[in-house]
């Protein structure tokens, strides 16, 4: 089974991003049965969507799992559905900044995941680490390139599936402890941990993983 | 004009839903020039929209907009997109519990609010309040009810505009502080404020109102 | 019964201060039976406690209750324990910025407040308002004052009673609202059940306003 | 030179503890030129102190370091101040839930850690883990034993310093990753510098480390 994993580049005055330190460690350590390749996205709109589907198809990745940087967040979060919706917040790193843009026009308001996010969510606690579905991937790049991944998908690449992970901070990128923090080797255990449930999983975990609001 | 705000009974062992508070209090005084009529919707997933749906026709309201609570949230958040599906971490008041079902078969997987969001927000924050744009309204009654709106002014009701914002505990909830609150009286301005700027603005601001994730 | 309230200047880039403003709103509807005195105290270190000093000696208060900002919690917060220590991590509003010093050399690491806390927190929630015992009032002005308070009143004045009192922010502080706030009037309220508290209650209630760590 | 680090049994229905899990892997890998020893308390108020008290006597630790769990917190704390006061939010493991007691009866309202918290700080940090230094070590067990340890230190064993640090929760006692956490062996290498600083530290590092609130 073939998996493509992606990474950012560093943004927002960051040195590290550790969603690509992350990827590179499980790059490193793939799951048995799972050919592993990767690729760094730049945090530019447009351009990280071109430098992804052309991972995608050089790949011939059967499950893609784009990952991001989520500052504050504590544990995994697996993304559920993204919007076609651009509002930065802060310029991207060609200086640009959409403000209520959509990503595809004509495009559907929005995709689901097509990951067995409660599975992926179950095999991240299995290995001891802390997960939970997300129901917001944000209005910036990550949620720009999880949008464009599931339309390049559900646009004549049946069977292909697709999804977004977001991570926690280093701890080297939060010093004074004021924000949650995951070491690179764990956030790559997770990886690891999701892409095996996602190549495994046949049908999702009826569980519940919703939020009140 | 005519605008229809609707809250929601309590739930969740609480005795109190800040959303009808709020409602009732602001019904008392609305803005000039607008018509102001007000529903109470049960937390019960099916039977909410029932009611909803038959206020919306019974107001004729031009602009309607669904408040629900946000336990947790310090702010005004009104909410940009509603999703289809129903993920309920707690059963809802009758007791029925549904996991990863759509609200409508074979509906879009999401709706955009036609609130002009970022209007409603320097509106209330124009009152001295605390407002920001959500991109999650979660996946339980509030987003069941946002997204049963959507459905319901996008079906062959042309012109006719809504959304949902999220509201703070009120203070009385929270005796320990652990949480953030707002008090009944304040939430009531703000949603004044929302209202006026619902009613007033033809073209939203084009400011960003988005989250890095 | 005479009580002295102060409040502090704004600090900080601040443009207003939560502590004076609800200070000057409880002067203006004191507890029957209570003499309200106030004063407003510059953030400067030494200089605040000469003129705590002074005011403590013109009031001729049997009460003395310091109030100041505390950006961040959600409720009112009853200060049980000033330490012998400036650690200022910005400088003051006269440009100082103490780093490891005592207050008073020579004086005890610690003073517990005077007042009765439990009893305190308890007539903020019976008024339906946040409240909850804190352990620590940081090592900035506030903890400088109220260090200084308690080594005042105990150093010959036996009888009369002082503590602290930390409040939120504004709601026009956090426009955005990532952060908690209480309106002014609400502070105010609670202010006055705090007062009120700590001149009826001759011993302070018996259950636990505990934290773990 | 000879160093005693402990750590506390389970509590509050936590199947493990980190700071004993860390504890042991700090023990298992030494710094240089350090003699290592380490005892296990029980979550009891009093016993936990005539067991520390005879770790300290038999160990003849020139350093003291006692850890604890401080459940929400995202880095290691270094704790400034014991004070003397039981306040129980929860009761102990043998049930007994003091409120509003002191620790020692005549004691003074306060110690003051003796180990160089900067520099630990600096220490964690210069190994790329999160730490602050903090000003209350709760009311609970913590603080029941950093007061007593300071207590014993400070009644006639001159030379002999001692502190508390309180760690984050382990990954696994947060599955749905709602608060923040740390692995057991990223705790451990925090320790191990936190001891290496503590016994070649004469003088404290003179930067801030204080907090506004």
């Amino acid at each position: 089974m073939r998996v493509l994993l992606t990474g950012f580049e560093p943004f927002g005055g960051s040195a590290v991003n550790p969603s690509w330190q992350a990827v590179r460690l499980a790059e490193a350590a793939p799951p048995d049965g799972v050919s592993l390749s990767t690729a760094l996205l730049p945090v530019v709109f447009h351009d990280a969507l071109v430098r992804l589907r052309a991972a995608v198809e050089e790949s011939g990745a059967e499950v893609v799992i784009c990952v991001g940087q989520a500052g504050g967040r504590a544990g995994m979060t697996i993304e559920r559905v993204a919007v076609n919706l651009d509002d930065a917040r802060i310029p991207d790193n060609k200086g640009v900044q959409p403000v209520d843009e959509p990503i595809v026009a004509d495009g559907p308001a929005a995709y689901f995941s097509t990951l067995p996010v409660k599975a992926c969510v179950a095999a991240v606690r299995d290995a001891g680490l802390p997960a939970s579905v997300s129901h917001t991937a944000g209005t910036y790049l990550c949620n720009h390139v999880f949008y464009g991944l599931m339309h390049h998908l559900e646009s004549g690449r049946p069977g292909r599936r697709g999804g977004f992970v977001h991570v926690p901070y280093l701890p080297e990128q939060v010093p004074d402890g004021d924000k949650p923090s995951m070491p690179a080797r764990s956030i790559a255990e997770a990886l690891t941990a999701i892409v095996s449930a996602a190549v495994t999983t046949t049908e999702d975990l009826k569980e519940t993983g919703g939020s009140l609001h």
